[in-house]
């Protein structure tokens, strides 16, 4: 029996044991689902970059940018953190430089573990299915919000874990999978619906980006899963 | 209408506002539980010292000594941190210089906001009523781990959160809050059943003191509030 691991930030992720585990990088809304939306749609590689001086360095490159902080697209990007921006035409081919107030740093750290995958609702059973096959202990680390819990990055590693155990190949002595797993289990039968008090929601609601949040909470749209290597995410 | 924040571990803790609120420090396996137990039965007051060289500076004085790391009492100290050492013959009357393996951290960390107490599920009601009163925003700060989240201390949190909002004097946009209320909602019917999953449950049954586990989770065994002022805590 393989272990279980959720962490709930990243500030949070010295405290664990990850070595030797498979990794998963989870940022909902939005980071996460806007990069399996990119590989959806033909991206070639994503450069997760965690500060924007480190990004700025790419600009001289033939790379497009996505970058934004507090859900703001940063004036030298080329595009912003929605899924919305990723489409066929902005992304097939290309070599995307990305940087987000949360979830590339949290892409960086879960790197640190063995082999570190990129996870969304919209590629969840290709996730689960990478995983099992992976026959190793699996860290799931959630983006949160600046240090902070988030719901939805939890319910979704709640839905993860349960997926896994259900597998029988997987186990959990980690109080954060037992919490995730029962928050999923609320949250499950109506998953819109549970979401709606998310802080998130209000602060993309502010930036007239809520429309994003169903897209985000979709099932298996894609059976790509982005895998961190050397650097760069490339598509499984 | 106050706010209410739930921080799950000391490592966020400076990533959350905090700055004027009424804080309560939650370490319901053991510390908490273990301190309103002291001044149930009539301690004089507890000093929470954070690490084990600054208890070092007690030992010449004439205060008791509680002091564990990872369950297990510390050679100089004169009892452990089981509220079952903390009886009327050891305690009454005494200061008490204490120190744990996550719980006397939290309380000096609370300490950095407005007003701290100490909560357990042994003095909730009372707690809910000072918090009530007290009519500022309120901060619930657990424990947990090592830097880890941990199942009894969030879903006390998720106690305090529901026994507050149904004042309806007190609201939460905190994810933190919602999730901790609705492992509560989950866990009440069988808050003793619930709690067994939790790993702390495992790390007290390999030190032979699983025995504490239902102590922790009664209900309002007593009234009295510590209150954390100038280094010290003291019953309200």
């Amino acid at each position: 029996m393989h272990q279980i691991t959720v962490c709930f930030t990243p500030v949070q992720f010295p405290y664990y044991h990850y070595e030797g585990c498979n990794a998963v990088a989870i940022d909902i809304l939005r980071a996460t689902t806007s990069i399996c939306t990119a590989f959806l749609n033909g991206a070639k590689e994503v450069i997760p970059v965690s500060t924007i001086d480190e990004l700025k360095i790419h600009t001289d490159r033939e790379y497009m940018i996505a970058a934004e902080r507090d859900g703001i697209k940063l004036d030298f990007a080329d595009i912003g953190n929605s899924p919305y921006y990723f489409t066929r035409d902005m992304v097939e081919g290309r070599t995307i430089a990305y940087s987000t107030t949360n979830g590339t740093h949290t892409i960086n750290l879960a790197a640190k573990c063995h082999t570190a995958a990129v996870g969304a609702f919209i590629n969840i059973s290709a996730l689960c299915r990478w995983l099992e096959a992976g026959d190793r202990d699996v860290f799931l680390l959630c983006a949160g919000w600046k240090g902070r819990f988030n719901l939805e990055d939890s319910v979704f590693a709640g839905a993860v874990a349960q997926k896994l155990i259900d597998t029988g190949k997987f186990t959990t002595i980690c109080d954060s999978a037992l919490a995730a797993m029962d928050l999923w289990s609320l949250a499950k039968p109506d998953l819109s619906g549970y979401i709606k008090k998310a802080a998130q929601n209000e602060r993309l609601r502010k930036i007239n980006s809520a429309d994003v949040i169903p897209y985000c909470h979709e099932l298996d749209l894609t059976d790509i899963v982005p895998i961190y290597r050397d650097g760069v995410l490339k598509a499984l």
